[in-house]
């Protein structure tokens, strides 16, 4: 078990950080954020801020030698980075769930070698590649990066020749895959948490609608079939213990034609579980501090229905009107600007339990 | 309403004001602590914190600058210091509730006048104050300086004529109360909470166990008939309206022979409402914060059941243990040395209703 009192690094300082540093405070740990952009909404929480960029060695150094263990707040630090930490300290989670997650492509492979479901899905290295793909697959499908996206960014629909021959002109390199798209009914999420005893927790699995590629809302419980739910359960308890994972692990799930089919998996907290944050007894960010403190898990049971909404952008600007409302409670990041897509906070609001 | 972004100061650094820079940051506040003691629980959580004695005006001078509104987390600020900030910028609660609470001849004045009932007591400002007070009143009785007092500080239960005369030779000022003992049943409090606008919003009352002094235990809800807790919940609105008053006030109540005597009024945050943080969908904390900033109020309602355990000095010891029950929610303070009679955290633990 960590020592009270510890302290706690933290790579990025957005509002997951934020949020994580607020629950590691609970808990009695200092937090100390390490963040390259200027006023990041996780050092008005934290004891320690450090403000350097993430080739800054001298500065990681220094970071790693004052924290007495590292977690992060997003998956696409780089490698180098966290090799030069990881020799002075240790990180949680541990770069294996890092990699996978970090390359669209190892983590479809790792998922299907598990024998759970994907999307279909083709390495695409060069022109060649993504024609046969095309071939294969078909449209409509998106060709993603393997590396680097998030909220819908480094990703292409496909839907026409066109655009295919277009692209082939175009694009100089690929390190791509091309993806088949899935008809799915609903996206649902479960977030999952285990510990270094290999004890899991998940959160009862809330149902998410995207806009425009980024999460508008969760709500808990999906409206699902009740053996789906436990599948989903099982499916995220494989992953884990497959990765030997510590921490919480977020695992998005389309739901096809009865069945489920993996979307992606990060190793972090997840915006899809921000509900738990008021309608749990322990939250999705105080579970990966006890997690990766080595702590025992606490008890996420859910004592109401939630809804969670992002507020993007000028979402933020309806805060008053959202207020009215005494069922909801507000969480705001405390970002200086507002910009379109940007998270700028989020709101929980309960309701009768159907 | 207080704009999102804007800062709140907070003087005193203790764990209430950790817990409130929390709450502040939830809703895009930053915070800024004033605290004389150095390296506060209330630093590691705010964005920015002053070290300076109350009576350094200069720095008082800069941090009310800072900020936009002021409120605090214990009772016990010297008048000049309110004074000399209130200059610069608004408190809330506003002064009225502080001087009433800071002074328990006003305070029992203020209750007494308000129509409610209270422990029987006179002013004893001189020894034959004091000797006609004991005579009135009788013994057992409890000799409390006027102000300064908590957690069981400036106190003395007096039970003999030996002591009278002892206390009679040695002191050589009084600025006292001789307070009769009640006796009572059961302790409770109503975390009781006021806006600008006029709107209350009171949490279900806890039962409070007291140990040498120190709120040990609150249980919510309370075993107590039903028309009690309503009687209860109005006498709390009934101080409220009178003072006009802004932000979380506690009310402690002794049940004796069915009837409700209030003990003392606490213009904060208090103790005994820790358990909202984790039975609640805003829990006090939030509650003061939306207050004091002229935002709505929230939904205080409560999902469990939950009993709040001080960690005192020693018991921070049995955290480990503690975190075998996993509907166990800890809450530690980050206080770097344990003292004997010290909060060095607390546990709200879950149960059935039953």
């Amino acid at each position: 078990m960590l020592p009270i009192g510890s302290t706690i690094g933290i790579l990025g300082g957005g509002q997951l950080g934020r949020m994580l540093s607020v629950a590691a405070a609970q808990l009695g740990f200092k937090c100390h954020v390490y963040e390259p952009e200027k006023n990041p909404p996780a050092g008005e929480t934290s004891a320690n801020l450090t403000t350097a960029s993430y080739t800054d060695y001298s500065a990681l150094e220094k970071f790693a030698k004052s924290v007495d263990i590292v977690t992060f707040e997003f998956e696409n630090i780089p490698s180098r980075t966290l090799d030069y930490i990881e020799s002075i300290v240790k990180i949680f989670p541990d770069r294996k769930a890092l990699e996978i997650s970090q390359d669209r492509l190892f983590e479809k492979n790792f998922l299907t070698k598990l024998g759970l479901d994907t999307a279909p899905y083709l390495k695409v290295d060069n022109v060649s590649d993504f024609k046969d793909a095309i071939k294969e697959i078909g449209t409509p499908a998106i060709l993603k990066t393997r590396t680097m996206g998030y909220d819908g960014k480094g990703q292409i629909k496909i839907t026409n020749e066109h655009q295919v021959s277009q692209i082939s002109k175009t694009y100089k390199s690929f390190n791509h895959i091309l993806e088949g798209m899935v008809n799915f009914t609903k996206e649902i999420s479960v977030i999952s948490v285990r510990n270094s005893k290999g004890e899991i927790s998940c959160f009862d699995p809330g149902e998410n609608i995207h806009e425009n590629g980024i999460l508008k809302t969760t709500t808990i419980p999906a409206q699902v079939p009740r053996a789906l739910i436990t599948d989903a359960i099982l499916l995220a308890s494989k992953i884990l213990n497959e990765l030997d994972y510590i921490g919480v692990l977020g695992v998005e799930l389309f739901i096809s034609k009865g069945k489920l089919i993996v979307n992606e998996i990060a190793p972090r907290v997840h915006n899809s579980g921000h509900w738990t944050q008021n309608g749990c007894l322990i939250d999705q960010f105080e579970q990966h501090i006890r997690a990766i403190a080595g702590w025992p898990l606490g008890d996420g049971a859910r004592f109401i229905n939630v809804t969670m909404e992002n507020l993007i952008g000028d979402d933020i600007l309806n805060t008053e009107m959202i207020l009215q409302d005494s069922g909801a409670a507000i969480h705001l990041y405390g970002k200086k600007e507002t910009r379109p897509g940007r998270k700028m906070g989020h709101v929980n609001r309960m309701f009768i339990k159907n």
